[in-house]
């Protein structure tokens, strides 16, 4: 049997280079925007939806929609909350449809939506989004969502995991150096993510912003066992 | 003393995100790009004059120049040789001028040019471009040429082994997530670049080709002790 390839995308700049070849692209923002969705999803809120500009967000603010709406690790002015994943977990989001826009994470949703399909993964729910995907056995893109466009380390190394997970399981291979060098970053992270990213330099732009309870949050993996997936322009919890 | 930056940027496409901070520039084209330059220059050529299209290459051609041209590491049908360095190790082109067009090293170096000071690095001048930039004490961007924008193994570790001996001589810190990932590939990779690049997506590109020789000239470090530099559009050996 033929080998799917599970590949590591850097950043939404780069998908041109990797685009209509992988049929299940998983969007990545550990820090926070994937983590915050998943969040949301298990504690009950019945859709997210990502929007790219604040423009969009206020329209639907207008019509009533409870909004998050976060810019270079802060809430934006006028919004309920931002990406942390905490603000999620509120007993009263349950059930609600809600909507996200995110610096880099919700960009990166709406960039993926031309494959056939797109999941949310993070480190929370690395195993759930690992065994779903090792079970579909499709070719399997991870694309980061970087940092403006720029590399960023914790959404390389969630790639990385992925894809060494992928290609353990014996029906994957990878043949990208980006997918080689995320595997390797990976390999150096896991036993101390924290530890490890301590240097990365979103970890220190959220730390001067005392969001360290978040950090933590997010750099804890499998706490969560579901896949947020992208159904008609909304994130739902996948029935798998 | 405030410290000075050492970053490393993974292709000529992410050039516009570290564009105008940094006063020398290194290009770095392991497989084989600025290692064939490097090897020129100890050679005794007098200077290799880059230019990124094969029109500008043929131009040159036409005036008497010796010309090597590289696309998809194949020699450009033609051309003079490629880029293979030891092409460039031959007692004819001693004292000579000569022309070289790549796929993804001369167009690095095209971009760069704005830079206050450009110059070339490789594995195999390793030592001398470090000894070299610590003494400087200038802000130092490693320029990786990638491979078709694309990020690539060999080019980043290089980055990574220049930036981890600046850092560790005190002088210099990396603020990038870019610059820290190349540092820690650089660890794992240190001591045995051929193992560590078994997987490089170019080295398995120029295996088939049957050019092992070259892959091993250019992945062992330290055997020339000089450093080309850019002036006047054309590539020199530096007088330090």
């Amino acid at each position: 049997m033929e080998k799917k390839m599970v590949e590591v995308c850097y950043t939404p700049k780069d998908y041109e280079y990797f685009k209509g070849r992988f049929e299940i692209v998983v969007v990545i923002d550990v820090l926070r925007a994937t983590s915050a969705i998943c969040s949301a999803l298990n504690n009950g809120v019945s859709a997210v939806i990502p929007v790219s500009t604040i423009d969009e967000a206020k329209t639907y603010q207008e019509k009533g929609y409870l909004v998050g709406a976060e810019r270079q690790g802060e809430i934006v002015e006028g919004f309920d909350f931002g990406n942390s994943p905490y603000s999620y977990m509120k007993p009263e989001l349950k059930g609600k449809e809600i909507v996200l826009s995110t610096t880099n994470g919700t960009r990166a949703i709406n960039i993926a939506q031309e494959a056939d399909q797109v999941i949310i993964g993070s480190l929370v729910n690395l195993e759930a989004i690992t065994n779903y995907l090792i079970r579909q056995n499709k070719n399997v893109l991870c694309l980061c969502s970087g940092w403006k466009d720029k590399f960023n380390l914790e959404d390389t190394i969630c790639g990385g995991a992925i894809s060494e997970t992928l290609i353990n399981s014996g029906n994957f291979s990878s043949d990208e150096d980006s997918s080689v060098a995320a595997k390797y970053l990976y390999m150096s992270a896991k036993d101390n993510y924290m530890g490890f990213l301590k240097s990365s330099s979103h970890r220190r732009r959220l730390k001067r912003l005392n969001l360290n309870k978040d950090i933590k949050y997010c750099l804890t993996p499998n706490q969560i066992d579901l896949i947020p997936t992208l159904q008609n322009g909304k994130i739902v919890k996948l029935n798998n």
